[in-house]
Formats: C-alpha cells, sequence, structure tokens
C-alpha cells in the first residue's frame, strides 16, 4: 500500500482536494493520510475539519500553526510554525507520496517539509498566473514538486517551461470542478429553502436576479481591503441586486476587509444582503449557478464559472492573468467601473459552458496516476 | 539611505557576499544592515560572527535558529524557526531590500520572509545548478527573489528561462572571486608558516606536492556519509599524498561525514593528514594555489579552482551540471576510480586561469546596481 | 543606568504596570525599555500597542507570538513562541531586570526567558490566590522570580511561604490603584459624554441605576464559557438594569463567551444593553465609581472595586480566595442566585473605599526599589 | 486502561523513570505511552532512543527540539520548541496523567505543556535543593504538577512547605536506585571485560585504585566550565589516580567542558585516563562499586552513591543543599582542594549503604499510586 499524505489548511483547500481523496481513498494500492492545519480547525473559519470528519475521513493530525495578526509577518511565523510541526508528523506518519494544493503558506510549507525530507511531492493547482504573492509561492512549490496536476493546458505549459519534467506533469483538470459536476447532477429540489437560517441579514428571494459578492485580501496591497470592499458594496447597492456576501478568507489583509463589512451592516447600510462566513460548496455552486452576477476578486468565479456558465465580475489585480472563459468582465476597485460592469453582466445572463479547468475526472485520474507510480520511479525523482 | 540588509548563515556565505558587503558600507547611498543566523554563530563551526565583527562590520541581529540532529527533518524545522525570528527582525530593521546569498536552508527561510513582507530580495549565486536539493531550493529562491546577481553567463540564461524579469538579472560575476583575486595580489610571503597550529593532525611540507579535501553530505544520499568520506580518503592515502582534510559544513548528513573522519582518526590511519574545522579564506586560497590536488565535492573547486587554476577532483553528485572550467576531473564515490583521477591531476599540475565565475569586482557592481534602482521601480518588483 | 524591561502582553497587564513605567522613565538613574506582544498587537484586542506609543512610551519590540485557536494547546503554543522569540530580544537589549506582571501566559513566557538567561526577574501581583491555572502560573513565576512586588499582606506573606528571600519581597501595593486614584482626582465633567458612540448597541442612561458585565472564560472551565455568560445576561435582564458588557479577554474559551454574547444579541434580547470590545481604562474606573453593580469574574471588582467602592456581584470559580473587601457578593453560574445578588447590591449602594490592594504609590516605590539595588545584590540573586 | 505518558529528554531521564515505565507497562490497569525528545534522540549524546527501543519500549513520538547553541538564549528556545510540539503531541495521545522526571528545561516544557491543557502531571525528583537554575525549574514543575513523587523524606517536606496537596505526596524513593538495586544482585563475572573497546584512551586497570570524572556545566556559572575542569583534570592527576572521564551533558554551557577535555587530550596530558561520551547505566554502577572515588558534580555521586556506598568528592555548587550521606566531601573548583579530598577519600574507602534516595521499590509504587487514583480524584486536581 502506497500512503499518499494530504495536508488541508482551509475550506477552500478541501473542496480543492476532496474528490482526490475520495479517490485515493477507495483505490486498492492506496492509503490516505490526512492532516488538518491552520485555519481549516479554527470556529472563525467554520471549523472545516468538523465536516472532512462528517464526510468519512479520519484525521491523522491536527496542527494549530496560525500565527494571529494577518500580517505580512504572521504569515510567515505561520509558515514557520506549519515546518516545525509537520517534519515530526511527516517523521511519524512516514508518506510516500505528499498531496499539497495550490499557493497558500501552508502549500509552501507542507512542500518545503516534504521535499527537504525527500519525500515526493504532487502538486495541483500549479502553473497557474494570479499576479500577486501567490504567484511566486505557486511557482517555487512547482520547482519543489516531483509530480504535477495541473488543471489547464496554460498551466501544464508554464510549468514545463519552469524545467520540469515533461513525464511528471499530468494534465488531469481541477478537483473542484468534479465536485460540481456532481453537484450539478443533483436534484436542485428544496435543497436550498433554509439556508438564510445561518449567516446574518435579510433573506434573498432567489428566483428573482441576485448578485454573489466574494473578495479577498491581497497580500501586496496591504491596508487597502476596507476601501476596497466598500467600493463593490456600494457598487452593488448602486444596481439594485440583493446580495449573498461571503466572508473573506484568512490572508493577510483579511482583517481589513472583515472590518469594512463590519462597518457597512453596522451603519445600516445592509439592506437585501446577507452575509456568509461559510457556505457549503453545494449550496455555493447551485447559488453560481443561479446568480445573476458572480463579484469579486475569488477564483471561483473565473474556475468553476467557466464550467457553469455564471457572468462575473472580477475586481482588481488578484485573479491577473488567470487564463478564463467568457463569462468573465474584469473592472478596477471603484464603485462606478464596477456598478456598470455588473448591469452588462446582469443584462448578458447565463454563459456557455466551457471546460477549460477540467471536466470532472480530475480526482480519479490523479488516484490512477499516484498508484500507477513505481517505487524506483518515484526514488529516481528525489534523487535526481 | 537605502537600507541593505544581509542575513549570513555561514562561513560559505560570508565569503561569498563580503565583497559586495563591503561596497555597501562604503557607498553614500547604502545602509548595511546585517544579521548573523544558524551556524554562523556556532562554536562548532568557528564562530563566524566573530570574524564578521573583527572585519569591522556590525551585527544588528545573531539568531540561533539551527535544531539539532542533522537530519532533513532538523533542516525543515530550522527553516521554521529562521522565518519565526526573522519576521520579526525585519518588522524591527524595516530593510529597503534583503540580500540573500546561494542555496542553504537559511537562504530559503530568509527569502521566504522577506518576500512574503513585500520586501524586495537580491539574490546572489541564483541560476546555477547542482543536481541536489540545493537546486530546487535555488530555483525556488529565484521564483521569489526579485533582483537577481547570477554569478556566469549560464547561470543568468537559467533564471531567465525560470521567467525572472530580463531587466532585473544582472550577470555581476561572483564575488567570492572579489576575495580571491584580492588574497592572490598579496605578498605571500611567510604568510601561512603557523597554519598547523591550528586544528589536529601532522604538519605538512606545503613545499611538496599535497592535497585538500573538502567533502560535505549531500542531502538526498542522507547515511551514506560515512562510506564516501572513507573511500575517499582511502585513496588519497593510496596515492601518498599528503592531505589538509577539511570538517565538513552544518547540512543534514553532516554529522555521517564527521563520523568518517573520526574513525579514521582513531583507527590511527590518518599519518600525514592535518584535520581542520575551519581555515581563514585567505589561506586556504592560498592553499588551492599550491595543491597538487583538490579532492571532494565542494563548490570552491569549480569556482575558486577556474579563477586560480587548481587541479580538481570532483567527487559524485553533488555538482553535477555546475558549469566548470578545464581543471576539473569528476569521479564516482570509489577508492579506485578516485585514486586514478588524483594521479592523473597531480601529473597534469596547475591549468590556465579562467573567469567563468566572475573577474573580481562583482561586489562594487552590485552595490551600484542597488544603489540605482529607483524606489517607483523597486515598489514596482513587488506589487507585481 | 540601569535597564529596567518591561514585557506587556495585554490591555490589563498595560494598566497593571503602566504607573511603574512612568516613574522608571522618569528615574535618573534607569532606562525603560518595552517589549509589546501577543494580544497588545491585535486589532481585535484594540492595538494597546497604539495606545501605548500614544502615552509616550517607545516600543522597543513587536513580537506577534499568539497563535490562533484559543484552546489549551495553542496557549501552549503562544508560550513557546514567545520563548523562542524573547530569548533573541533580550540577547539583544540585555536588560539588568526584567519585570513581568501578573499571571498570563506571556508572563510565563517571559519569565522563564529571563530567569534561564540570568537576568533578575521582577514580579508584580505575586502571592494572590484565584483558584484557576493563573494560580499555578503565577506561583511557578514566583518561585523563578528574584525581586517580588506584591499587592496585598496576604499576598506578600504567601510569597514568603513559597521560601522565596524576605529581604527580596516589597509589599507595594497594586499599580492599576495609582490610575485608579489619578483619575478619581480628576474632574469628572462631560468626559463620558460620547462613549456609547463607539461599541455596539443601545446608549444607556448613566444618570440611572446600570450594572457592568465584565465575564471571562475559565481555563479549566473549557466549553462551558457560552453557557456561563448566557446565564449572566439573563439575571441582569431579569433585574431590570441596563447594562455595559464587555468583551472577555484572549484566554483560552474567549471564543464561547463571545459566541454566547453574539447570540444573545443576534436574537435581540440585548435591548438597553451595550457592547464593547475595549474601554479606555478611566472611563471604566468612571463607571465603576457610577455603577449600581459590577457583574462577572474580572478582577477589577475586587481589586479597584476595593478601592471605589463599588458593590459588585462575583460570578463562578476565577476569583475564588482572593482576598476582597465588603463590597463583594459571591454567586455560582446560575440565573436566579445572580440575580438575588444583584438586587441585593442595588439595595445597598456604594460601599467604603478599602486600600487592601494599594494607596495609589505602587508605581514610584517600584521604581525605587529598583534603583537602589546594587549591581553585587542583583548577582547574587541570579547566582543562588 | 489509564494512559500514561511519559516523556524522555536525555540518559539520565530514562535511568530516572525506566524502572516506572517497566512496571507501568507490566500493569493490568496502565497503558504506557512514551515520548522521546532533545538530546536522548541524538548521535552526540549516545541514541538513547535506540536503547529505549532495544530495552522493549514503543516509542509513539521522537520530536527533535534541541536548539544549537548550548547558551542560555538556546535553552530557552529548545523549551519554546518543546512546548509547540509536546501540545500537537498531547493532543494526539490524551494522556490520563503524564509523568515528568527532575528538573531539566524538558521536564518544564512537558510540565508546562500538560497543565495548561488540564492533564494532571505526576513528577518525579521533586523538592530537592540544588542550588542553581536547576532548582528554580524543579520547584516551579512541582507548583504545576498535581501527584508528587519525591524520593527522600527532605524532599517530600519541602513539596509540603510549597503548598501542595498532602495526599497528592507520595514518598517512593528514586526509580535509579531500583535499577542500582538490581544491577547489584546480577554476578559480576567477566561483565566488564571489554568496556575500554569503546570510548578513547588508555584502558584502565579496574583492580587497583581509580576514580571517576562525571562533570557537568552550572547554568549560572556559564563560562566557567572550561576553567573547572581542567581544575579538577589536574587534581586527578595530581593524586596519580587512573581515571574513568565521562563527558557532560546537554545544558547551555556543555561545550565549555567539552572544549576543556578536548584541550586536555590534545595537549597530550590524558595517559591513565578514559573518556566515554556514555557509559551502560550497569556499567556505570559497577565502576561505582568499585571506584576509589567519584569525583566531579554529578548527582549520581550524592545519589547512588548513599545507596552502594562509593566515596564522592564533590565540587562546587550544582549539588549544594542536597541531602547527602556520610560518603560525601565537598570541595572547591580549586586543584589543591580537590585534590586533598580525593586522598582522604582514597584513604578512607568504601562506605556503608544508605537509603535515603529509596529501597529498590520506587518504579512499582509509582505504578501502583497512579493505578489507584480515581478518575473523580484527578479531575478534582486539574479543576482546582
Amino acid at each position: 500500500m502506497k500512503k499518499i499524505c494530504t495536508v488541508i489548511g482551509s475550506r477552500a483547500n478541501y473542496s480543492s482536494i476532496k474528490s482526490a481523496m475520495r479517490a485515493i481513498q477507495a483505490h486498492p494500492d492506496l492509503e490516505l493520510q490526512l492532516v488538518c492545519v491552520a485555519s481549516a480547525l479554527l470556529d472563525r473559519y467554520g471549523q472545516v475539519v468538523n465536516l472532512i470528519e462528517r464526510d468519512g475521513f479520519k484525521v491523522d493530525e491536527k496542527l494549530h500553526i496560525l500565527v494571529e495578526g494577518e500580517t505580512p509577518a504572521t504569515m510567515v511565523k505561520s509558515t514557520g510554525m506549519g515546518l516545525i510541526e509537520l517534519s515530526s508528523v511527516f517523521d511519524r506518519l512516514e508518506p510516500d507520496v505528499v498531496i499539497t494544493v495550490g499557493d497558500r503558506f501552508e502549500t509552501m510549507a507542507t512542500t518545503l517539509a516534504a521535499a527537504y525530507m525527500n519525500i515526493p511531492v504532487a502538486h495541483t493547482m500549479g502553473g497557474e498566473v494570479s499576479g500577486t504573492i501567490d504567484e511566486s509561492i505557486r511557482h517555487a512549490v512547482t520547482k519543489f514538486a516531483h509530480i504535477h496536476f495541473p488543471a489547464s493546458r496554460d498551466a501544464a505549459e508554464r510549468i514545463l517551461k519552469l524545467g520540469e519534467l515533461p513525464e511528471m506533469v499530468f494534465r488531469v483538470g481541477c478537483p473542484r470542478i468534479d465536485l460540481v459536476a456532481d453537484i450539478l447532477k443533483e436534484d436542485e429540489n428544496g435543497r436550498d429553502k433554509d439556508i438564510f437560517a445561518l449567516g446574518v441579514g435579510s433573506s434573498i428571494d432567489l428566483t428573482k436576479p441576485f448578485a454573489i459578492v466574494s473578495q479577498h485580501p491581497v497580500t501586496t496591497e496591504y491596508g487597502e481591503g476596507e476601501r476596497q470592499i466598500t467600493a463593490t458594496l456600494k457598487a452593488v447597492r448602486k444596481c439594485n441586486l440583493p446580495a449573498v456576501v461571503l466572508w473573506p478568507n484568512a490572508d493577510a489583509g483579511s482583517e481589513d476587509i472583515a472590518r469594512g463589512i463590519r462597518k457597512w451592516r453596522e451603519h445600516g447600510s445592509a439592506e437585501e444582503m446577507h452575509f456568509f462566513k461559510n457556505l457549503p460548496i453545494d449550496t455555493y455552486v447551485r447559488l453560481m449557478r443561479r446568480a445573476a452576477c458572480l463579484i469579486g476578486n475569488s477564483s471561483s468565479g473565473i474556475r468553476e464559472g467557466a464550467f457553469i456558465g455564471t457572468p462575473v465580475v472580477n475586481i482588481g489585480s488578484r485573479q491577473t492573468a488567470r487564463e478564463r472563459g467568457d463569462n468573465v468582465i474584469d473592472a478596477a476597485h471603484e464603485e462606478g467601473a464596477i456598478a456598470d460592469a455588473i448591469m452588462q453582466q446582469k443584462a448578458h445572463g447565463r454563459y456557455q459552458m466551457q471546460d477549460i479547468y477540467g471536466d470532472g475526472t480530475a480526482g480519479v485520474k490523479i488516484a490512477d496516476v499516484l498508484a500507477g507510480l513505481g517505487a524506483v520511479e518515484v526514488q529516481k525523482l528525489i534523487t535526481y
């Protein structure tokens, strides 16, 4: 049995690897090891670890590594904590391969720890361009990783340009799209009738046009978050669209955006808005299918949006240069520009599906590749 | 005044950046900040920090970050400690640029900390190929760094292939060569007469042919070190060359090599050998000028060796694919192969100088580039 | 100049040592060094560090050491982070004496770091009994500390019983009382007219009877916080007292209490209540002078309460066995019991002042003792 | 099954708890959990962890927490690393009781982590007086611990004076004496004939009078170690006693003593001396039975020495005030004074056995007490 260890640090991480976890668990030659870290353990981010356990996965280790402060310096310290603790965990679990997702600080910690310890690293969502510190992390992770599972053609090519071995680059699509595909196959009847019992704010009539707002901090624009989210919220109100507003993730600067949202609410400007700290992925996908527009800088608009056909207003620099479908209109962080783009998307309506980021079979492909790699082959990867 | 912060983690690090430090200190528009970490602080590695202070530099911070054990896991933990402490130091010192050298774990920690904190990172010795975990670190550091000072043409091209901005890649040569050039200009008279008062073992007659042995652990061949150094020492004895033997550096596996050397000595096989934990760089260079042969896997054979013309027997995988001059013969980790190569080099004698890794002016060029970069230009680097 | 280094980790810490800091700063033979750590740096706890700088103190170091999670395990990790970073800071600042306050995790980290490094430790608020993990910390800190500044007679006796040197135990009173004394001397006119512009909730008429609620987690009753605060809030409502409600501190379990408060608010039960994350100490003292009753488990009810004469309902185990004046009535964590005690205090009205915890001159006494200690004397303390 | 977790950080730690570990393992109601940390994992200190596994114990976690440098600051950092990693381990292993030994930095880390996490702490070797930072640690550990297993009557009384609950103080003797008693029962024939194949230096004729030297750094006399060990070695040579010399432990300052020993050897003064990094405990005990004199500042002279009857010259402050038998003569760190005391002990010969530190049944008693404690009783300990 080949031991495949996955490290999960956030809700988004989990959604991005869940279908591969299922496929690994189901594969006769693979054993799944699971380590939950950072915001995946926190109340403040909805205790993703509990969700993971309810989904039937056994969590081998839970590591609190997030240093409070949400400044760039604390993100560095959190990475340091991750290295200190993950090295002990890898020593104990002795995985044959470590899988890591995307471009977060815990991705970096996971990759660095495994690579130094001569454990082959498999990386999903590498090779993409986004134009932030995340991009440096993502490409640096690629340079340390041994097995690459890019989501798109474009991404695969970029990995090859970085000098990685072509026979170790597998363009499998994004495992998040697997979840989306499954959800879209389900019967929708009555599923979301109680969603506004959670979160705070008004209930929203989902049979009429509404927006989703999902805006995260940009670590290189530290200190700008409050102004940025306020511009977005004003634009939404200007367009008279009721809105589902999602809380930001845990990156440096998240507190700025959270403050912006809190002030917006406290000053009574939040009628026809509903605020969620977290949304179950299936609810989120069904909302994306119905929404008149998804607004913000979440990668989901570009990735899942292409597959679902959701009209998207993508704001600011966070997704710059990410490969995108016809469904995306870009706007700067200005109320006017955002409002114009929203109106344009509202008029257009839903787009054709595009499979730029996968066709719904990524998880199974990942498990098959990992099972198929011979021990000799893998050994060669780490001895160069 | 632009504040340029250098982080030094070892004796080799110091030699590799010293001429740039002098030039930064002397430059009217630059202020030097200095942080000493890891083995640069340790008795066991000759307290490099004291040497630095005696050389007239002011050390702003000393950080003990090395976790004992010399296993891959402790190298990960040491990186973690570096992140935790360096982030506080950068918060306090507020450098405008951080300079980091080469490809060690503290290089990674320095780069990651600065890049996350939106401080531009200048990197020397990037773009080289060596075929070990060091190479992954080196290229990952390149992906995070903003300003590149490669030593050789080959290295500069590799950095460009990794997708870095051409206008930020400055092929200045290696600052270590600056030191070598200075030393070679000095009068040699009587300088090394007492060198064997330090270290342990026999005195060696430097007027007759002798070898230098300098062999370090290869982190991806963890556990092999004792066998490897023993093969080398046997080969040296077989060739009847007296030898100056240097202690290994602090990487994972160093304890294996140290054990090999200790056993060699304790079993009385060490006649006509002298063992140094550290050698002053100038003594080392003068020894390289005279040595019949430098044996092992130190990069100095390939880099400084090209400039000095020292015959080199390069063993094993550590320097694989590093650009090299005519002075290098490769050998596997086998007594016979090593002995053959030694005999060949002994017969050849000194080589012509080659400036593949610089012409002795790298330090001044680095200071000039850093002083010349406008604030706007630098700001652009970190905001993408 | 003797260098006296103070480490501050929270708003309460600051209030507890501020008058001594002023006196040290003003003393001709002393130099103040200041390190701010943990929740003193966080937005979520009102950025106490900014307040400190506005008060005219220079902060030498800011250390983010708080690991998120608010579980007992993360409190341990935060202590670990404190040790790692404070040891570097003490190496750099080279204080002659370190002052530490009370019984928090950062108190432990400060004390342990300094004591191991042979730096004499002065401790304020030692020797008190409170009946929680805080008490173990407090007494363990006493065993490591060299100079003791207990607040009360009772506390001084307990320190002596722990075997400390009688000539190093100085019963100076609590420096917090110094602040209270100063505030009570000030003219009150119009000072608090805008206080309800901050925080959230109804404005409260301070000319009529009102309560203050201040309830913190008890680390050994982890998981009980939500139930406990809810009982308190129900009791307050039952007594028809408008209330100023303070947010809990950052100990393990704080999130439970915060959740209780949030639910209370979200379910619309919060009329005639006003919620503050932080209150300036002077506003707090003036509120304590006027309040019909202070309810919860804050030490301020018992300590400052005795000096001010505030009627207090002290709930649960957190202050068990703390020396107290006539102004305190105890109650269990039950709505009925709490409500009865509140009604009793409301009927009684303000109490006579008692100086159990000091007479307003503690800060000056502390500075004088520290200045007076000879170097030989201090050296003896750390060499036993 | 009650889970009893032992944390072992050094060879001395292991010898001090081994008999209790055996008894816990053998007890039907107890399950042994084992965590090895710090120098117990290091080559440099003889890889105690391998010995432990060869003795048939299963090691649940191995944690590298020792930060290199051997200064007071690195001891603080090592404690910090211990806290960070042990908290995750306790979260995973969920022990019912944690046992910790003595007074080392890892004892402090273990105790602090467990106590904060509401896990009852059992402490062996508490209540003793030694007159160094170790003593502060030991008493502070007592203040955090819940169940006390002092070795001597004197120690038990001191624990009670610190205010601990009398019903939780069990005077069981020292488990090290259990090992000594077992070894003394064994047949000695031929057992030690090859001992000088290990270590370095001359073989010593054990049928003639010889000395054992065992001297450790005193953390509050940092920097004195080299001078101190040199005085001792000179005194031994002056008395013409061949000597078995043991390497120092890993405390701050250990490198100073090691340097003193290395210089002594390198300058050729080491005839008739044999140097061991480690000795198996049974060899050590048999050497103690035969030695004309044990010289240095090891606690073994005082503790095991009393039971075995070994003549001891105890040097300097490290054991000041430790309860002692008739077999001990004290001396200052001066060649003359040490030599005089050695001559006196040589003349006296072996002493009568005394059981001040136990009668050989401590381990079984500890297991019985832990098994007997009811869950309710234990719960009370941690909820005060």
